[in-house]
């Protein structure tokens, strides 16, 4: 295990037969307060990873039950079927005995995905990283720690960062880890949920994710992900929003979607 | 209960405490054999309707596990939480021992949806119903027994019906159940799943849902729903197909998604 951030903080204690413990973190706060939800559900597929036989995390589903804390965490997993290509397991974050996040999640080995690949859809179209701006450089986000851990770069600063919401809710920008670490398949779970939501540009102050699912897509080259984030429905105030994640070879590595809850302003 | 297929299909009975049982039928079969996903999610959320206190599905996961086979099915259902706005449970659905199917899902009260409304997107731009083809009249699809229950009305026929698949994995298309039965919450689910697979247009011969996860936005109005179904990304046989349903109101309903692997051709 690197010495990383990410590493370090979701890594998994065996403490019996599908139990293990964990801490969870203040490096990891998103705007609203606590721990990010891509932070968690990262943190039960390294769990599910110790049970189940396949290298690869392929798609997930995580539920937030409740607010997690920082502190000790206790995580259960459950084995629901291993076959011959994907094995698939549950797993809940209990925190003093409620359980906070609850993820099922399937796994496979990509490296016996042998059928075919067609793609309907470009990569983000955007400048290269160093000619593209700071997205929280200078912002005033007391709290939010997450932005100690990412570096983000957008070709123009987007209108809710200027104090003029866009009224639309899509943006394309550069994502990375701060302290270099390339982007793997155990932190793509966190990564597709590690920017800024796209609805903060509706004059939103932000929004609780009630479900994220992500799909798997392929190992990420080393170097920026290229991030298209976007939110077409908003409804009573729930939403979802859609997240693609490219990699540097300009190859779509994950597909996140969530639905989540506007806060009020 | 209504003497609808649908109904009759994915109705539970109590059998103890977070424990039901249910009939799954030969009504709802597949291109490729056997039960549809959006069939067995279905009913899979109605065991978890018993159990939870609010009346809506609001979203909802299901792995598919192993193949479902027709006749007796046991449902063991958890609550794993119970707030104020939402609840949410897990499921599974085994036969002769085995788990079959697991769906997590979340429910709440529409009624109390305050928050606001925005749309980036405009619904399917066909033609009226009766101005349409029919998509399944006069296939040659021999236990594909879904057909009996759903029409599908298309503006053209795609490219897969008439034996030369265009190439391109998206379609829109108007789709209701064949008696009349209105579509509504609990249908929802199924109906997201209901559809012919966008990428027989790429001429695969079908897919295999690995995962599928639901948004339920919205009570649908009576009459046709319109159905948007696109694949854009297929990699090394695992692709993605994002639904969305849209009511005769002009009004998104539902969006699907699913994580599925190509068959062989």
């Amino acid at each position: 295990m690197s010495g990383h951030p990410f590493d370090v903080d979701t890594a998994v204690v065996a403490d019996g037969p599908d139990r293990f413990t964990a801490t969870v973190t203040d490096r990891w706060h998103a705007l609203g307060g606590g721990p990010n939800g891509g932070y968690l559900a990262a943190l039960c597929v390294q769990a599910l990873a110790q049970i189940i036989d396949f290298p690869d995390p392929l798609v997930m589903s995580t539920s937030f039950l409740r607010r997690a804390r920082v502190g000790a965490a206790e995580l259960h997993t459950q084995l629901l079927r291993s076959g011959r290509r994907i094995a698939t397991g549950a797993v809940s974050l209990s925190q003093d005995g409620d359980i906070a996040v609850h993820t099922v999640a399937s796994f496979t080995d990509f490296t016996t995905a042998s059928g075919r690949t067609a793609l309907f859809n470009e990569p983000p179209d955007l400048p290269p990283p160093e000619q593209c701006e700071d997205l929280v450089g200078g912002a005033d986000l007391p709290g939010v720690s997450i932005l100690d851990q990412f570096e983000y770069r957008v070709p123009e600063l987007p209108g809710w960062r200027r104090g003029e919401p866009s009224g639309t809710a899509s943006a394309e920008l550069w994502l990375r880890f701060r302290d270099g670490r390339d982007a793997d398949l155990a932190a793509l779970p966190l990564l597709v949920d590690a920017t800024a939501p796209a609805v903060l540009d509706l004059g939103a102050p932000g929004s609780s994710t009630i479900q994220l699912t992500t799909h798997i897509r392929a190992r990420p080259a080393p170097g920026w992900l290229a991030v298209r984030i976007m939110t077409r429905y908003v409804i009573g105030g729930f939403h979802e929003e859609d997240v693609e994640l490219w990699d540097d070879d300009g190859r779509l590595v994950a597909q996140g979607r969530q639905l989540a809850l506007l806060a009020h302003g």
